[in-house]
């Protein structure tokens, strides 16, 4: 069959259309801000609008170069779609930050962030993968609108831009669920109720839910609305787009700490359990396998980095350590990387080996799935381990097959061979960056720690590595190719790798 | 069933009676030399001797408390042998170079070397797992008969050392087919005759044949004797043990390096493709997937490693750069990385980042299945890659089911599953092992390159890495911990990860 770009670029323009409606708010928001008083210039209020209103052309433009879906969309129309909302809505949600910069009547004090689109660009796309790195060395400088915008970015990406319009609109009908199964990290959505729209609309309630929560609770630990809202945004979206330059580390509160890590542990959650929560079938959720092993590894990791952490720093103190600090952040720092947040509250390459190689590790393991979080989710480690350990069996029981369970449910055949070729695929696509980032850096004399480490939390969508990705740093020095490369990494991470490598095998788009 | 200890123990005996006569022929060529006024003392005539009585002893022990096998050799049975024969081989082997070091006159000149046991085991699995890194700074100061005896355990080690007793004796009966598939390196010995004693015998033959054209040739090209039975020793069984500091580079003739090329190529093609040239199938050795990537995958290397290398050196030297060398210089590493044997004739530490990065990759690609290379074998990487491509079609044709096949044989299910379960092993185990050096060698101030290339070179059993394990460093300065660490890495890549990991699980004890 030919691909129906046609139905695609329908579709895509509707999409354009509400992230246009949803820049014009922010837009409106800038204004207000201005009449308070909270802005000194119009500049952002003005780039929203005009952001707005391109893509808002482009949104028609595509539409109506568009034909509206039948009952059916192929799978290879609804790939093409969700790879394509991401990268073209990354684009369109540039815009604001590019015109902004553009606009600014000081724009000679503004140079090496927005100035340049492919910074923009990878800010955006940080953003809607809900990655949190950034390029801005000093994030002052930013309008509130459009610090607003960014965290904006963070929550629609958290559930998946395209679901969100699955929500909302019928308009995919059958197609829908294809969509939902691209765009939903993990290899299995279970437990949600089977109609497929309705199933995306409980997904927006609990997340909207849990927001609202966080929001208030946030307030209420000491921050301003905004501060709230912003972080709420990148916490449950598990971003870590702060509004401070040394993120979380900017509000020394127990309190904001607390209520952080305990939305960053929820977030990473797989959502469906809210679902059964919401039903009352508490024996499920807490039998539940991946559940268990996710909060096992957080409780373990904090107590290696914990350790870790507190000898390093009584090596550098030379005398007693702060132990209820260590564990704060060594808690806040597992649960923020775990989780792919990316939020600090300490400069954790300052710690020892061991504290560093197990936050490095955990980018890795990631979340659970279903989730807001990126890496390669629990459940896969579980499947991937237990599949390991049935072969050593078989080395030496050759007559016995072990059934390979998680809870009570067989793994089959093609799942286990589906997680063992995604992990690998992200172990890949981890050198294949590295190298291409020490390639490209190599001007800059960039060392491995560095390369890695940014290659394994732009792919996982963490945010910060280490080095000179650490805690303290941005990705501004990047050149533009690296931070292309960059870019490809998240969106790869974020739709879980075969969406987009699929699209560039010439089979992909064969007739037959 | 319970586990035969007995038997095992038996068959334990019989090969360190093997071993201890083949350490006392090595015993006779050093009174040789010393006769022939080669050696100015008789201290490594005497510590061979005393190794060969010591290794007699421990083995009529295990040979009497045992009791010979049966018709049937369970597999567990097999699986402990083999790994028991490695380990305690490689002790006894390592008796000769600490004995010698003990016996000197001149002993306090002699630090850091074999003076310790754990250096002297080091070097004694290095040489029998065929990795060839060393213990030994200065390699001159060690007497000829230890140096040759470093090479035998190559050359031992290169098909297997209790393959070599299937191939001699037959009282492995069944269970030699066991013993064989343990320690043949690879997923599939096929093409093979079909009784496993002739298989072994025909393998061995092979082994001496291309073993003897060497010495000749290398003699021919200009080496001695000495130097060309042991560098034939350390290339037959991808090795890497030279009799010089500067391994091959101590030789500056492109004569010697071709033949060594040639060679190390040759040992790195699956011997069972030599057993039908013997019977003139040249179409199905010509047609071998496995042997067309190998060629392939060295030709595509040695492009991108000789113009990274040019390149560097026209960087240092700041004008034109010898291309005959360049070539001569990227060929001769790509074949020894690649094939796992870690000769040396230019310090690849110092070119470029993309020629140091292909090396590094193809450490973990290594040769054909069925050589004497290690590495995760060219096959398994073809049927992961094959996997991995069926898998992202998959993404888009959710209905085509497509059989992987390499050549003309479909790859099942099980197979496919082991083999990426392998590759993931192998990816695990090169971090752990990176993570250990990394602590364990803190006070010493580690860096990363060194680290993961030691890891990778040991698991790999290549060799050199980068760095302070680079081509011109050596092993000696790690601490002891570290050298058990590595000790242990080169065990679990020479029999392929899981005989090892398969021992330590409780399952494997169980009775039942």
């Amino acid at each position: 069959m030919i691909l129906d770009f046609r139905v695609v670029s329908h579709l895509l323009g509707l999409l354009m259309l509400v992230l246009s409606a949803l820049i014009l708010a922010v837009g409106g928001f800038a204004g207000i801000d201005y009449l308070l008083g909270n802005q000194p210039d119009t500049a952002d209020f003005k780039a929203l609008l005009l952001a707005s209103f391109s893509g808002a052309v482009l949104g028609l433009t595509l539409l109506f170069a568009g034909r509206r879906p039948g009952e059916f969309l192929g799978q290879r129309e609804a790939l093409l779609l969700v790879a394509l909302s991401w990268l073209v809505g990354a684009a369109v949600s540039a815009w604001p930050y590019r015109l902004w910069a553009g606009m600014r009547p000081d724009a000679a004090a503004m140079t090496h962030s927005f100035d340049s689109y492919v910074n923009c660009y990878f800010e955006s796309i940080s953003g809607l993968t809900t990655t949190g790195a950034t390029i801005l060395p000093v994030i002052a400088t930013v309008p509130r609108s459009l610090l607003l915008w960014r965290g904006l970015t963070h929550w629609l990406g958290g559930l998946g831009i395209v679901v969100l319009f699955v929500a909302v609109l019928p308009i995919l009908g059958v197609g829908g669920r294809r969509v939902y199964r691209i765009e939903s990290p993990g290899p299995t959505p279970e437990g949600v109720r089977p109609r497929i729209q309705d199933a995306a609309r409980a997904l927006w309630m609990i997340y909207v839910g849990l927001t609202v929560v966080e929001v208030l609770a946030l307030k209420v630990a000491g921050m301003t609305w905004f501060d709230s809202v912003c972080h709420t945004f990148a916490t449950m979206a598990t971003g870590g787009f702060s509004t401070r330059d040394s993120s979380v580390a900017g509000f020394d509160s127990t309190p904001v700490h607390l209520v952080i890590i305990v939305f960053m542990v929820l977030a990473g959650v797989n959502f469906s359990l809210y679902h059964l929560l919401l039903q009352k079938k508490w024996r499920a959720v807490s039998k539940d396998p991946e559940l268990r092993a996710y909060l096992l590894i957080i409780a373990v990791a904090t107590v290696i980095v914990t350790v870790s952490l507190a000898n390093s720093r009584a090596a550098m103190a030379d005398g007693p350590v702060d132990a209820g600090l260590a564990i704060r952040d060594g808690l806040f720092q597992v649960v923020s990387i775990q989780t792919t947040t990316g939020f600090c509250t300490a400069d954790f390459d300052t710690w020892g080996f061991v504290a560093k190689a197990t936050l490095v590790a955990l980018m890795f393991v990631g979340a659970s799935a279903g989730s807001t979080g990126g890496g390669i989710k629990v459940t896969r480690i579980l499947i991937a381990v237990k599949v390991v350990l049935a072969e050593i069996e078989h080395v030496y029981r050759r007559k016995v097959v072990r059934t390979v369970k998680i809870g009570k449910s067989a793994i089959d055949a093609e799942l286990k061979l589906n997680t063992l070729v995604f992990v690998m695929s992200i172990a890949a696509l981890f050198m294949v960056g590295t190298t291409a980032l020490m390639v490209l850096e190599a001007d800059q004399n960039i060392d491995i720690t560095t390369a890695a480490t940014a290659s394994a939390a732009t792919l996982n969508n963490v945010g910060p590595g280490l080095a000179r990705v650490g805690a303290t740093r941005n990705y501004e020095w990047f050149s533009k190719p690296s931070k292309i490369v960059m870019s490809m990494l998240m969106v790869l991470g974020r739709l879980e790798v075969f969406t987009i490598i699929a699209l560039f095998t010439p089979r992909f788009w064969r007739t037959q």
